[in-house]
C-alpha cells in the first residue's frame, strides 16, 4: 500500500471513526504531526460531524464509517467509539486492508481480541491500542528507571485514579479506569502476572461498578494493586512503585515533579541461618525529581503508530498487548462477581481459570 | 472499691505496665489529668525504668507487673505491651479485681477477647480498648456528620494509611494500621460488616505481610477499603468517606483542616421502570472545613476511661468494641492467607465462617 | 451606528489588533459568543496571519490595521499589542468612531490614558480595558464578600505572583503581573490608595526589573503589597485578603477551591483608656470554599463589552479605570527607581506628587 | 574557670534566666548533652519555677537572677527573657565573668549590642546569640550550596514568615520574625547590605506593626526580601533562593524535603556590543531535594556554644552577628516609620546613616 525509497518521507493518511470524547484529539495530533494526514471523519451524530466541517473544513466528514473503509486513500483507520463496537469495527477494517488503531480496551472479550489479533496477524497488518499513557514522558522515564535496575528488585505497583465522574454505562470502572495501570505495568514491568482478586460495588442500580479495588499478584513476590472510583470529592492520579533500591512517586496530575525518585527503603540484616531474627533498618537518602519529555503523549504515539506502519517498528502496545489486558480485564471481572475470590491465569493456554490453589498460598 | 459521694472527686489510680514507645504516652496524659493519678509503671527492662524515674520521679517503678496487680492502692491498670501478651496480663489483672485500659488490638484472637469480655462482665469490671482514634476532634466530628444525616445515605469508606516502617515482627501490617479504620468504621458507622477480602504481601523472607488491601463488605451496599503499608516513600493518612449527600475527606496529616466536607455527588433521574435509561447527573457546591477540637485525643480518652470508672460512663470502645474488630482482623488474616477469597462472618454465632456465598452475589 | 429595537438582538461586529500570544484568545472568545462575531483581525507577521486563515477561514486578514479602522461594517476594535503601541492604536480607532476594547495596561502613561479617556467620553464610545481577573468566578465572588460585609473591616491585600519567564522586553514585571491585582484592588476595595512603595532589581543587562515589591498604602489603615518575579523556579499565584471578621485565601493555580475563606483573626479586649493594655484573643473557626463560576473570565468580559455597546451597560473596567491604574503604575515606577521612597497620590489634581510628608507618619 | 586538660571531658555548668515560652527548650537541651548540665534557672513567676522543680527535681529554682551570677559553680548564663532585658542581664552576666547565651534578637539597639560585643571581647569571654535557625540541618545545607558555588552567582533571596499570632506588645513582627531571615542571610550569604526599605502596617491601635515586608539591598545587584505577619489565616515558613545555576526552595513547614533545589534558570545569548538584543532562554532540569541533618537545631548549637567555651571555637552567631542583624532591624524600623525610604548602611563607621544617594540609582 505504501512504497517507501530513501529520501522520500511517507505520509499515512488517517480515517477516524467516532468524534465524540476522544476523536478530536486523534484528529488534531494526526493532523498536525508530519508523518500523517487525517483525510475523513465519521461519526453517528450530524452535530459532531458538523464541528469537525467548522474547525477542519478541509477533512472529508462521512455519517457511515463504511465509506472510510471503502476509500482506497486511506491507509489507516482509528477507532473511537464505545467499547462494544471496538471488535467489529476493527475487523471490518483489518478485511479492508487497512492498519488499525483502537482506543482501550481493545475489545470486551479476550476472545474478540485473539480473533483481531490473528486477523491483523495474518494479514501483516499494524494493529496498535491506544494505550495512550505509556506513551508520557513520566512512564516512559519509570521504565527507563527500571530497565537501569535503578529501583532494584521491584516490590509492589499502587496506584490510586479517583475522581468524580464520568460513569460510564456500558463498562465498569475497572474497564475505564485500571485499564491504565494495566497498559502501564504491561509496558514498565518485566513480570508476568499470576492471578487477580478484585473487590467492588456499583451504588446505582442496575449499573457497572463505580468503586472497584484490584490486587493483581506477579511471579516474584510482586504485587500490584489499583484502586478506582467515579465517585470520589477529589481527583488522585497517583502511583507509587517500590522497589528494593528506589522508590518512585508518579502524580499526574502535578504540573511539574510529575515524577519523584525516593532513595528510602529497608535493609535486612541477619544470618540465613536464623531469618526470625532478621533485624529492619529503615534506609533515608535523596530525592529526585527527573526532568520528563513534555511532548504531547498523544502525539509521541500517533508518530510511532505511522512508523510501525512506513517503517515497521514495533508497535509498544500492539494487539497482544490489547489483549493481554483484556485478558486481565475479564479476570477482574469475575473475581469482582465472587467478592474478592482470586482468579488465576494459566497464561500457556491463553486463557484464566479458576483455581483452588491461591497464589499466596503458592508463593509462601 | 472506690466511694462516690457527692462533691467528693474521685481520683483514678493507675499501674502502668510497658513503659516501650506508647507507654510514655499513657504516663504522661494519666498523670496530667485530675481524674487520675500514676501510681506504678512496670516494665522489663531496667533503662526504660530509669527514664521513669529521671522522668517522673514521683511514680514507683517495678520489674515485675504482678507487683502492679497486688497494690490494693491501684484501681486500673493499663496494658502497653505487644500484643501476644495483652490476654494474659489483662486476664490477670481482672482476676486481680482490676479494671483495664489495654493497647490495640486487643488480644490476638477472637476467642481470647470473648474471654476478656466475659471475666470483666463478670466482675462488673471496665475493660476498655485503646481506639485512640475515636477520641480525636476529627473522628467525633464525622460520627457528628452521619448522625445528623448530613452525608446521607453511605455509600463507601476508604482509608490509606502508608508510610516507611515501623515493620512489627508478630503482627502483619493490617493488625498494626487497619486496626485504626476498623476501630474508627465500628465507631463511626451504624452497619454490620458481612465478610471480608483482603490481599497482601511480605518482602522480608518469613515476617508478615508489610503491604495489605482490605475489602470489608457491609449490609446496605456499602464498602469500605483499607490500604496500608509499611514500605512507602511517601506518609499519608488520609479517608475519604462517601454519601448520597455529602463526601467527607479526612487528613489527618493536616495541620489544620483535618476534615473536609464536600456537597458533592450524583444525582439519578430516571423512572423506577426504566431503570436502564437512569441519568446520571453530577453535583458540586460548597467545600466546608469545620472547626475541631484539638484536644490530644488520649486526654480524652483517659478522662472518659476514668469516668467509665468513677460514674459508669459505658466505654466507647468497651471489649465488646475490641472483640468486634479481632474478628474482623481474624477473618481478614484467614482470606490473606487465601489470596482474597472472602470470609463472611455470621455474626449470630459469634464467629467468622467461610462461605461460599458471596456477599456481592447476594448484594446484587 | 447600532440600530437597537426590542426584539431583535444586534451582533457587534468586531476587528481584532495582533494575533500575538493574547489575540487568538479574543478571537476565539469574540466568535463563539452569540453577541459578536469577528470580521477582520490584522497582524504585522504574516505568518500569524496564515494561522488565523487556517483556524477561522470565514474570517479576513489584513496585514494594515488602518483596512479594519476603516471599515464601516467593523463596530468595535480590539487591540492586543505591545503596550507601547496601546495610545496610538486606541486613539485612532476612537477617531475613527470605534468603540475601543485595549490589553491591560491601557498605556504606557497617566497622560497617555487621560487622552484616550477624553477622546472616548468625547464621541459617547465605550472605551474598555481588558482586566480579565475581575470576570473571574474567583475574583466576583470575592468582591461579593466584601460587599456584604463579610470580611469586616478591611484589613490587607497580599499577592505573590511568581514563576519562571516570560521576560518583558519593553516593561518591568510590575507592569506585566501585578497590574492584575492592581486591577483586583480597583474592582474590589471600596478604597483610595494614597502612595505607593517599590522595590526590585533586574538580573539582566539593561532590560526592566524582573523581580520586585510594592506596597500599596490605602486610607483606612490599610495596606497592600504585591509579589512579583520572572525568575522564581516554583508557580504561585496567591492572594490573601485579611479583614476583621473573616481572611480569604485566593489560590488560582488550585483546580478547585480557589477561595477559601477562613473564619479566623484577632479579639481586642480593653478599654478605650488604657489601650496598652489591650489584650489580643485569637479565634479560629470553620473554614469555607464557596462554588465559583466557572465560565471563562474571557467570555463572560467579551459579552460584558457586547452589551457596554449596545444596552448600554458601564463597563466595570473603563478607560477611567485603566488611567487609575496606570497612575499606581507611573508611581511604582518612580519609587523603584528611588530604592522604595514612597510616592503619594494627589488624586485630586490627578497626578501623583512626590512628598515628603509620608504617608505611614500620617496614618498614625 | 575551667582548666582544660587531654583526656578529660569538661561540662560547661549552666544557669538559665527565663523560663517562659523558650526557657523549657533551652533546659531540656542543656540537659540531654553531655557537653552541659544546668545548674539552676530563675523566672519572675513562681508557677513557672514551680514547674521547674516538678520536671527537673534537680535543678535549683530561684526567684532572682543574681543568685545565678553570684554563683561560682556556673560558667555561663543563658537568656530566654524579653528583648528590653536583654542587654541588662547580659551586660551584669559578662561582669559577673560568665560567658552569654541570648535569645534573638541580641538587643534593641545597636549601641547596647556595641557595648556588649565590647564588654565580652575585653573579658575573653564567649557572647553567643540565638540564631537558633542557623543550626538546622536545612540552613547548613544551604550554606554548603553556596559555598560549593552550587547556586552560581547569587540572585535573591525571598522569604514568607506568616501565620496567625502570637503579637508581641513590645517589637514589631519584623524584630520577631524577620531577625530569623537576617539570620540565615549573614550566615549562608557572602554579602554585604547596603541599604534597607521597609513598610508595614499596625491593625492594633498603639501596637507595633503586625505585617511587614522588608527589602535589603546587597551589592552585587542582590535583593532581598522578607515578608511577615502575625495576622494571616495559614501559617508558612517559604524561602526562595534565586541563583545564576541553581535555584533553592526551603520550605520549613515540609515534615520531609524541606530543601528542593531546582536545576531551572535563564540562559543569556548576546553580544557585550548590543546587550539591547539580549535574548533569553529558559532552562529548566531536573529537581533535586538532599537528605538533611535532623538533630534538633538546638541541641547542635547548644553542643557548638559549649565547645565554643571549652575549645576555643569561635561562634558561628557570635556578638558581632547579633549586632549586625540589630543594625539592620534598626534602619529597618527608620524605614518603615518614613514609608519605605530607603535607609543606607555606612558600615565602615559602624552605623547606619540616611543617604539621599539610592542604593538602586547607584546599582544601575
Amino acid at each position: 500500500m505504501l512504497s517507501l525509497s530513501s529520501g522520500v518521507s511517507v505520509v499515512i493518511k488517517i480515517g477516524i471513526i467516532g468524534y465524540g470524547y476522544w476523536g478530536p484529539n486523534l484528529v488534531r495530533n494526526f493532523s498536525e504531526i508530519q508523518e500523517s494526514r487525517v483525510i475523513a471523519v465519521s461519526d453517528l451524530d450530524p452535530k459532531r460531524l458538523n464541528l469537525v466541517k467548522t474547525r477542519h473544513p478541509d477533512i472529508q466528514t462521512e455519517a457511515d464509517y463504511r465509506a472510510l473503509l471503502a476509500n482506497p486513500g486511506i491507509d489507516a483507520i482509528a477507532i473511537a467509539t464505545p467499547v462494544s463496537s471496538h471488535y467489529r469495527l476493527a475487523l471490518e477494517a483489518l478485511e479492508a486492508g487497512k492498519h488499525v488503531f483502537v482506543e482501550k480496551p481493545l475489545t470486551e472479550t479476550a476472545k474478540e481480541a485473539e480473533a483481531l489479533v490473528a486477523a491483523a496477524e495474518m494479514r501483516n497488518l499494524v494493529l496498535h491500542v491506544d494505550h495512550t499513557f505509556i506513551y508520557t514522558g513520566a512512564v516512559r522515564k519509570i521504565r527507563q528507571l527500571v530497565d537501569n535496575g535503578d529501583l532494584g528488585d521491584l516490590y509492589y505497583y499502587d496506584s490510586v485514579r479517583i475522581n468524580l465522574g464520568l460513569f460510564q454505562h456500558d463498562i465498569n470502572v475497572i474497564w475505564d479506569l485500571a485499564v491504565h495501570d494495566l497498559a502501564i505495568m504491561d509496558y514498565v514491568f518485566p513480570l508476568t502476572p499470576v492471578a487477580v482478586s478484585a473487590t467492588g460495588i456499583s451504588h446505582v442500580p442496575d449499573k457497572p461498578a463505580n468503586i472497584a479495588f484490584l490486587t493483581l499478584f506477579f511471579d516474584n513476590n510482586v504485587i500490584a494493586h489499583i484502586h478506582v472510583n467515579w465517585l470520589a470529592p477529589v481527583k488522585l492520579r497517583r502511583t507509587l512503585i517500590g522497589g528494593s533500591r528506589k522508590m518512585v512517586l508518579y502524580d499526574d496530575l502535578e504540573p511539574s515533579e510529575k515524577i519523584k525518585v525516593y532513595d528510602k527503603g529497608i535493609t535486612l540484616n541477619g544470618s540465613k541461618e536464623n531469618l526470625y531474627n532478621t533485624l529492619i533498618g529503615y534506609r533515608t537518602g535523596d530525592m529526585w525529581a527527573p526532568q520528563l519529555e513534555i511532548t504531547e503523549a498523544l502525539r509521541v504515539e500517533a508518530q510511532h503508530f505511522s512508523r510501525c506502519i512506513t517503517h515497521g517498528e514495533a508497535s509498544l502496545s500492539d494487539g497482544r498487548a490489547g489483549l493481554r489486558i483484556v485478558r486481565i480485564l475479564e479476570a477482574a471481572n469475575r473475581s469482582l462477581r465472587e467478592g474478592g475470590r482470586p482468579v488465576k491465569f494459566d497464561w500457556l493456554f491463553g486463557n484464566a481459570t479458576h483455581s483452588d490453589r491461591l497464589p499466596v498460598e503458592e508463593a509462601a
